[in-house]
């Protein structure tokens, strides 16, 4: 905009000076449609490339955003910037169209993900040290709010925080490990923030996420079998706790990696939940949360997504057994397709409408696009060391 | 791109000509996100506002579109273009980033909403006269296939077709009105549509639309009580009738309006509907299509669409009670709200994460912003005779 203005002012030294510094730092073209854009966080190097699903190509690469293990994104309203959450406290606001860093600050020593308020003012961060969430301006990222996951006598212990999302009218609901609560918070446009807590919903939650039609937060126990669940209608009722037991059987068996809970699938009526320790999805009734039934995999099942029109459930699996991709049909239950990708499967993202999907391949240095119906390659873009695949569509969605 | 490119290249004098030529035309910022765009039909004028979501503001006027009553919009899967499906036939493609007519073409005489393919490489028409579908190719406008709406004896006769919504793998499904039949075609990169057609629906059917989870096609049916139901998971099951005696009751009343249909309102595990001639919502199981219970409101509902996050619904009215909106919880089933606007309020469409939604007031020519939190009042906008309300968030769901 700026250099548009310029030139159209008359100021022609100015304004080519200006598009010159521009298009030196662009590797995104600046005048395009976000809807189709993401990014794909480069692990190893701290760096993402920006890429776009239209016709399926990287558009560059943003570097210098610090330790990117474990990296989340969260995207601005207009589909421009994406806010990349780093393990070591930075927080990151890219600017897509440009192909650089808009803002970044470092806001914690040590972090877990984040989320951005329904009306797209605020970026809350959740922390583990110091433990708590914090706040900031998405236009600015000035700090806005601080609260500290305080626990135990006089409040003076701090908690981890995990299992950050957003939840309507400027609000976030997180868990604390060692504290063992949830707690939901709104943030007013003026005034402190308002917190509720709920205690003893179980031994260390490990992750948390709002389920995709907005009613209910979740939360996975590390300590002990079982989910909490709170109804986000109606708080007064308290912390639930559902499916004990959940997945573990009645011999636990070692557990490489817990699943992440936030790419649990709904699917029609049911939901599909990887089991921990287990070589299973665990298939579970969304109206009562009762388990319906278990689909055995390949591997320990890491993420397992919904293609969006719910049909079909993708799972990927922890280390030893992660070269593979399995397809569940979500009517019959029964696995479908199974791919052969290469070591460290990390990740898959569907497009809104789910007629791609773009999957990880850490080992190949390579980000795999299929086809949805066909279950052809369409695209294959070398990436180094892929993990997170975010996409602006995000955006979008309520508790992503 | 093309002036960036040009100053790039040092040629100024060429440069400056492209920029000064675009921003002659452009209202709309060239340099932005286009997840918070919009655009406003204004009906009596034949002419389009484009806005924004995120200061709540008008871009700019697209003038010269014909006959846009009954006009509906979908967008391109980037969110920078906007396809609007006017009733005279004529199909119009605006870039909301230079805020103008992209391309235009009138491809039939008499045409009544739209669809764009999962891929969103395909525009697809409904047409009355001549009665089928003709597909598009997005970029171009270049026809791609036509479906002609045949029936009866030697597939002579035409019929109108309505209720035409996308699915998953290039597909879309519509209804004959005079043929009472449903067909699902999908339109392969290479060869012709393969359709399959479904008959005795039931008598006249006059809208359809796809369920928010993608797996149902509904019609309702203007000649008898009851709706269509077809399974999308599976087809060789057939076209189902479900809520027989739909709202009408046992003593039918004047119907001033047929509801919309594709403003139905999902919000937990049921479904909200505007009954037939009745100033009622009925609330009906998801699962099984059953009645659950009634809402008594206003008048007779046109739209009842859910805040995205779905604990209430709103609702407005047929003429001549068409001067308020209510608000209904969807766990109490009470109206918690009503907003007596002004005549005419035409539409409502809210924000995708639900924390702000527009509404057209045609007869005061204003467009009002509510923050569905607070119920206040964010914003008034100018707009002349303002009906649809389209977002381009739509291009990111199934069905829209």
């Amino acid at each position: 905009v700026a250099s548009r203005r310029g030139i159209v002012g008359g100021g022609l030294l100015a304004a080519s000076t200006l598009a010159l510094a521009t298009a030196a730092r662009a590797s995104a073209a600046a005048e395009r449609g976000t809807g189709d854009l993401g990014i794909v966080v480069e692990r190893a190097s701290g760096s993402v490339q920006i890429i776009e699903t239209t016709g399926c190509t990287a558009l560059g690469r943003i570097t210098g955003l610090g330790d990117l293990s474990h990296a989340s994104a969260v995207f601005s309203r207009d589909g421009r910037h994406a806010f990349v959450f780093g393990r070591d406290g930075g927080l990151s606001k890219l600017d897509l169209l440009r192909g650089i860093v808009a803002k970044r600050i470092v806001q914690a020593g040590n972090a877990i993900g984040g989320a951005i308020s329904d009306d797209g003012r605020l970026v809350a961060v959740g922390n583990y040290e110091p433990g708590g969430v914090r706040v900031f301006d998405t236009e600015s990222l000035a700090p806005v709010a601080d609260i500290p996951a305080t626990y135990g006598p006089g409040g003076t212990a701090r908690s981890k925080v995990v299992g950050l999302a957003d939840l309507p009218g400027r609000g976030f609901a997180f868990s604390l490990f060692e504290a063992g609560e949830i707690w939901i918070a709104s943030v007013p446009p003026n005034g402190p923030p308002e917190v509720r807590r709920f205690q003893d919903v179980g031994r260390q939650p490990y992750d948390g996420f709002v389920t995709p039609d907005g009613r209910h937060y979740i939360a996975g126990l590390f300590g002990e079998d079982g989910l909490a669940r709170l109804d986000l209608w109606r708080p007064e009722l308290g912390i639930q706790r559902v499916l004990q037991g959940y997945g573990r059987g009645e011999e636990p068996l070692p557990v490489f990696k817990m699943p992440h809970l936030r790419g649990w699938a709904v699917a029609g009526g049911l939901a599909f939940l990887p089991a921990v320790g287990r070589h299973e999805l665990l298939v579970v009734d969304r109206r009562d949360w009762t388990e319906r039934g278990r689909v055995a995999t390949h591997g320990q099942p890491v993420f397992a997504v919904a293609r969006p029109d719910g049909r079909h459930v993708w799972v990927n699996f922890a280390h030893p057994r992660n070269d593979v991709v399995q397809v569940v049909d979500a009517e019959s239950l029964a696995v479908v397709h199974a791919f052969t990708l290469g070591r460290g499967v990390m990740h898959l993202e569907f497009t809104p409408r789910g007629e791609q999907v773009w999957i990880s391949v850490r080992d190949l240095n390579r980000v795999e696009v299929f086809d949805t119906r066909s279950l052809a390659r369409i695209a294959s873009l070398p990436v180094e060391s892929p993990s997170g695949i975010f996409l602006t569509a995000r955006a979008q969605r309520i508790g992503f």
